[in-house]
């Protein structure tokens, strides 16, 4: 029922486990030079719940830029087989580093992951998702074979082959990026296939942050099951959380992972099911721990227990960045909150663009939105009034009122990697 | 001294091994559709030495095809882990399917090839190929992880990073197709370094047949050792074959194929170390046993033993394809006899073309080549002398007169992936 027991592990002995864990993570951290000196003071013995972890020091993305590349690591650099890195294209990239333990630990956490949401050993695996640096690549590859699944590393691009291959190979789950997936389920059609003839069955569709709406949408378009997930390089990769079949919150693996949430302005635990920001603490990685790490993203603990009987807490969709956060008019906006808005409109298309903009007083922010082509009618007075109940949405959810553009289908140029959602021509014009 | 006492075993009991294992591989073979069928008068016990393979029958790329996607098969699908295919953009693909062990004895011949060219676990390798479908992405990645070298998973494309990444990381050993390693060069002093400040100390540049010529020039303008190396999909992928320190040719793995070469017309074995078509039987690959495949590659034994000591035989240089014989004017040409004739001129540059035209009465090759920029003068009389040189010294190897065009440096297109060498305008015209 489960892929490792350790899922519905009782809570009082997992947390038992977190404490050991992390005990034994501070005592390997103080290998690095990094935490050797950040922790000179710290004694693992004053953990006794997993809660003193709020005793540890915070970890930012600008402490990993400063160590880079090996501040962080706890054994000699020939002890490391791998190496994800971030682009680094604005400054500093991050690395992180892998021992051969560490990648059966990542490999096996991810075949939980995806054993979780309903994957099989008798499944096929196409891996639609580009490898190298980006850990989602290798990531969903390696537990993909660890679960035993017959995994076909297709890549990104080339759709049509794509669609050949999960003919040909029977291929039952998808590893899709959501922005990637609503163009696919156009392309199979403008193959000549339906969906609903495709013998997929499972997307797993983590590794963009996306609303309930647009995964209702994916299932519709392509006629599948599809399972939100999340993860970091810094965390490993994907398979930090994911979700069962009850598709209620993703179940965040507390015997590898401490996670708390957080204010991120006052560093304070937030009250039980408030969203803030997340922040993890590995327990299972031996070349590189981090603890407490921001990882600047915003979800909450969904409180209860699930159905499918695993103890581990889950948390809900991302909802933001705490980083991605637009202020405009002194209001806090984040892009998600208008792509919800958005996609719960039946008009709206599969694309939408933010624009921000100043005509030299203040800002503004205009909203390109692809309408259906059956919506996108000749008459005028339909047009406007559809602009404008796009407008009164968004801003009831955003509090300022934006400039709505109406665009046909295909009109927003699509990305085959990771959306673009807002642009800011704010510092340019 | 090696990574598997396999590789100096004595040359009778490594007989005895491969008898054993062909016996074994027939009787597993036979339970895929199609070697049920082709086998089904063939008797294990028939086999007393490894030349008796050659009373068994050829299997073909053709026969790979019209088996696509499971008639080669031995055990049900579920117990595969992995496939490869080839992308059948000229009709149906062939795909190679992997079990678990599979996998892990083709890591392990990986390994092995990259230790006989001197890396070890100390060393850094950056990994430039593309991964997905292709097999040298995932073949040298798993294999380098196995040896228990930090592996950079950098993929295609992105000189720029992939030079920062090289610098910050001290990337000692460099996976890169030939074509792409003079371009490389070129970017890394366009960025202001020079080759001999880079760490690099080895380059893997099999994936692409290249010539002697080709490989001191890849070893001169990068500053660095360059290692050829065998491989092809249906037999895996990279790992077949690899050179030692020595450079001499390259070991072919015969614990682990059984390797012949044959007239490609009359599919007879050719005298000692002449040159034919390779062909080549798996002894240790459970899930997709083939035997004898007709790989088309041209190709010798080296006659002698090679001071490391490994007993397995070597293989040269790939010098052309079966299928890439040009016919010309009656004439047989391989376009790699033409890269190994203008690579040894020294005004040459980095880049050529062979084109097919026909003037309607009989074929023609025009060759167009890069000359380097000290040579490009503006004295028409010594260009005209060059290109008369080129056109004698081309005829003297292939027995025909091409037209030879001279071309400034950087103006033939360079694909960042394999190099189109020869087009055929011929049916076009």
């Amino acid at each position: 029922m489960y892929y490792d027991p350790v899922e519905a592990m009782d809570r009082a002995a997992l947390e038992e486990l977190q404490v050991e864990r992390l005990r034994e993570t501070i005592e390997n951290a103080k290998r690095s030079p990094f935490y050797a000196e950040r922790f000179k003071s710290i004694d693992p013995n004053d953990i006794r719940t997993p809660a003193d972890v709020a005793k540890l020091p915070f970890t930012t993305k600008d402490d990993l830029r400063s160590q880079y590349p090996h501040g962080l690591l706890t054994k000699p650099l020939e002890e490391f087989v791998r190496l994800h890195a971030s682009s680094g294209t604005t400054g500093t990239p991050v690395a992180v580093f892998y021992t051969q333990k560490d990648l059966d630990t990542w490999a096996d956490l991810m075949a939980r992951s995806m054993y979780c949401c309903g994957c099989r050993k008798t499944d096929v695996l196409q891996n639609t998702s580009g490898y190298g640096l980006f850990t989602g690549g290798l990531g969903i590859h390696y537990g993909s074979e660890r679960l035993g699944m017959l995994t076909i590393p297709a890549g990104a691009g080339n759709t049509k082959r794509q669609i050949k291959l999960i003919r040909d190979h029977q291929v039952t789950v998808l590893h899709i990026i959501p922005s990637f997936a609503l163009y696919f389920a156009q392309k199979v059609r403008e193959e000549g296939f339906e969906p609903e003839d495709m013998p997929w069955r499972i997307a797993l569709i983590g590794a963009e942050p996306h609303t309930e709406e647009a995964r209702a949408k994916i299932e519709k378009l392509m006629h599948i099951k599809a399972y939100n997930s999340y993860g970091l390089s810094e965390m490993n990769g994907p398979g930090v959380a994911f979700e069962c079949v009850h598709q209620n919150g993703m179940h965040l693996w507390e015997d590898a992972y401490i996670a708390e949430i957080i204010n991120p302005e006052t560093g304070e635990p937030v009250a039980e099911g408030e969203v803030g920001e997340l922040v993890m603490t590995t327990l299972t990685r031996e070349g590189m721990p981090i603890i407490r790490y921001r990882t600047r993203d915003l979800t909450r603990f969904i409180p209860g227990k699930c159905e499918c009987g695993r103890t581990h807490r889950r948390i809900d969709r991302i909802t933001g960045r705490a980083d991605d956060m637009m202020i405009l008019k002194g209001v806090n906006i984040y892009p998600m909150q208008i792509e919800q808005c958005l996609m719960a409109m039946p008009e709206v298309g599969q694309n939408y663009l933010i624009e921000l903009v100043s005509d030299g007083i203040s800002d503004q922010m205009k909203v390109k939105v692809e309408i259906k082509d059956e919506f996108f009618v000749e008459d005028m007075r339909a047009l406007q009034g559809l602009q404008k109940r796009i407008a009164k949405n968004l801003c009831s959810e955003i509090l300022v009122t934006p400039r709505v553009e109406l665009c046909q289908s295909d009109s927003i140029p699509k990305a085959e990697g990771k959306a673009v959602r807002v642009v800011d021509l704010r510092d340019k014009e």
